[in-house]
């Protein structure tokens, strides 16, 4: 049995960020149940791990972590020497330049595109009202967003440079499912350089058993 | 010449989060003025080194990075020799249990309380008109956040353990407005463990010298 383990279902996109670095990095995981719908997250069992009672919780050994961006720094450190090298960069400034874009997925990024995704793909699944106030305002803000990317990517193919890497990664989640499940994936597809960029970070193996995993009923 | 340079006003929260880890480093910096009232922070040539128009950028040297929370990190392990050489752990595992709380911080903490300093603390200054929902939604999820840490800082002197580490710093700029400058102290010093965590961690030398800077006047 592999000795990491990952807690929480892969359609999460906080865990679903975790798989595709773990992959990436070609180490060996579990996936460990965890029933959202029971409440199993908010048990104190549960709470052990992830004081917020939130997936993903993260298990190496020893080492329990929360918070996917962290557990994603750590895996690609971890396990520096195999797969996917340069992640997270091999020097410190190259680190630096791939820690600011995973800041400004996590700080920028991820509140308007998370919120779209659960207004437009969660809400209607889960039969909750949608809030168009909270659609209107977080699509304007994610167009902010990506008019930076959009500049950005047209100085290097990817959002830290020439490779791909965590800062790429980390976006992964939220931009898959805002292309498939809503029909607002035309603020990435229709962008020029945005768009280049998601059908290159898309179509990576790592990503592809993601999206794999997302489709298979979770096992029981 | 201090080779290290920090973009932004000290009145920012962001930026403030830079400087106190400056100090606890000892990196010797200086402040240049981003005269934000007249816009400079949207001009071309500031957008190259913070491409969201955004402060604080950075500056050391060669490297320019922005995002407050990455520039610690770098700031932390190119300077890891000088200052509190422990603010980011001296291992692996240790800089992930504070990497997660760093995240904790930007995730989970700072959204609803730096919706409440805007709301109760600059918007009356600003004389902007203040969102009651906003207001309210933001107690209840800073609430939450609390409560978890008080559990937290029952087990452990800090958050990520019994040293004062980035996780903590990380929590100064924003919670100093909070017990200053509204009337949501309480939710802090009413708090057993974050009561006793927030007396010490705000009574640092490192931060009394970031909360001195903030009173004073800029320089022009
Ligand atoms: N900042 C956290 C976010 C985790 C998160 O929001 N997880 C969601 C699923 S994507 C969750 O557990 N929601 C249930 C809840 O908050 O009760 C991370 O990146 O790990
Ligand atoms: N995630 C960024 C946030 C930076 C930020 O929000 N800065 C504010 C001041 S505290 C700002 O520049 N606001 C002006 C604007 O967004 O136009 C960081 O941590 O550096």
């Amino acid at each position: 049995m592999a000795s990491v383990k990952v807690y929480g279902p892969p359609l999460s996109t906080a865990v679903s960020r975790v798989l595709a670095c773990l992959f990436e990095k070609e180490v060996e995981f579990q996936i460990i149940n965890v029933e959202m719908a029971k409440g199993q997250h908010k048990t104190p069992d549960y709470l052990k791990i992830q004081p917020f009672g939130q997936v993903p919780a993260f298990q190496d050994e020893q080492v329990t972590l929360f918070e996917s961006r962290a557990i994603c720094r750590y895996v690609s450190e971890k396990y520096g020497k195999q797969g996917n090298k340069g992640l997270f960069g091999l020097d410190l400034i190259t680190k630096a330049s791939i820690d600011e874009w995973v800041e400004a997925e996590g700080q920028s990024f991820n509140p308007p595109s998370s919120a779209l995704v659960f207004q437009l793909a969660f809400a209607p699944m889960m039969k909750l009202k949608q809030d168009p106030n909270v659609i209107k305002q977080s699509e304007e803000k994610l167009v902010k967003v990506l008019d930076v990317y959009e500049r950005r990517l047209g100085e290097s193919r990817f959002l830290a440079g020439e490779e791909f890497t965590l800062a790429d990664l980390s976006h992964l989640p939220n931009t898959q499912y805002l292309v498939d499940r809503t029909d607002k994936g035309g603020l990435f597809t229709e962008r020029k350089n945005v768009g280049r960029w998601w059908d290159e970070i898309s179509s990576r193996d790592s990503w592809k058993k993601v999206v794999d995993m997302q489709s298979l009923p979770p096992k029981s």
